[in-house]
């Protein structure tokens, strides 16, 4: 399958690239095309040197929106509004949205757009497209980490049955890694807030990248 | 320790009772004084036949509040305001909160009070206690079936440093089962949606009672 990861300079963007490049085509975007080379460059050294295969190039954020069957935005909320709007032809595709919107105070906060989580708030700026919210409970330091097995669950959010099962899919490809349809986007909010529970969890209990399982 | 559980004849009520009157000395209360009685002879005959200490007594939930150091509201959200309303004497006790406030629509989603969660609420209703938000994510089959470990995750939230790890010994002493602080109280609206998103997963992939575990 084609993946273009939106944004893919990123930690979770290369951890993705990594993971997923040994059994699919995958591209990593980026606004500034000379990052993208030199992130895809390190990513398929990383993984050749393992005497794994893969497939990987960087190229604009177009280029990987483009390119993809499913398009990862991999970006900080922050930015998830104006990348998206710079971006044209994600009509009909899978986009997937890994985004937590959520602030650092005291502690970290959830704090959803109003349309209820970032995931809607894709849906409504790509009503043509499938949106999916997946791989939202994935530490960076976890996909990068690619001699580790990603032994976490993937809940998984999304109002099209087929691109929600395309996701499943990708996900079963990925050692360990469990996805699970966790229902319609609305249900999204409630996937988005695990990522500044678990981040809260990591640092009152002096714990690093924690992840979750459901059984 | 002392503790009272209001509410204690819900299955969650039932499967604390069980669990933590191995260790220490529980009341069940219920509004229905009769129903106490029987639950709590029921649950007391379940662990006594597996050779199992217990020390668990039926009670009014007034005499619950006023017998426990800890001070359990095993009720549902419909009836938070209601049974904390007819309480007196919470002062200063430790008040655990596994109320998790959601509904059923087309899937579960979370409610939360303007509050910010219903361990908030609480906090409002009763200033001078030590509201922590634990016990949420766990399924009351699961409390009840003792002769399977808990080995799940509980994420803790409060905003009294001692209340807080009073309940994380509580968590302790229970085979498996894993403590957290997860911060402050608000903090409780992340912990509080997981239930509603383990209900979706285990419906949409035909599972049951399904827990969390961080790792």
């Amino acid at each position: 399958m084609r993946i273009g990861i939106v944004g893919g300079t990123g930690g979770i963007g290369e951890g993705m690239a990594m993971r997923l490049s040994q059994t699919h085509e995958v591209r990593l975007g980026s606004r500034d095309l000379s990052k993208a080379d030199e992130a895809s460059r390190e990513c398929r050294l990383a993984v050749e040197e393992r005497g794994l295969p893969c497939t990987l190039g960087g190229c604009s954020n177009q280029v990987a929106a483009d390119f993809g069957e499913v398009v990862v935005l991999a970006i900080p909320f922050k930015h998830l509004i104006g990348t998206i709007e710079s971006l044209s032809g994600l009509e009909g595709k899978v986009v997937v949205s890994p985004v937590n919107p959520m602030e650092r105070r005291e502690f970290f906060t959830y704090v959803p757009p109003e349309e209820g989580s970032a995931a809607q708030l894709v849906q409504r700026l790509l009503p043509e497209s499938k949106v999916v919210a997946a791989f939202n409970v994935i530490a960076a330091n976890r996909w990068k980490a690619i001699d580790e097995e990603l032994d976490y669950a993937v809940p998984v959010c999304g109002d099209d049955a087929g691109a929600k099962q395309t996701v499943l899919n990708l996900i079963r490809g990925v050692p360990q890694l469990k996805g699970y349809d966790a229902g319609p986007l609305a249900t999204a909010c409630m996937v988005e807030c695990i990522t500044p529970l678990l981040l809260n969890v990591a640092r009152y209990n002096k714990m690093h990248d924690v992840g979750i399982q459901f059984h």
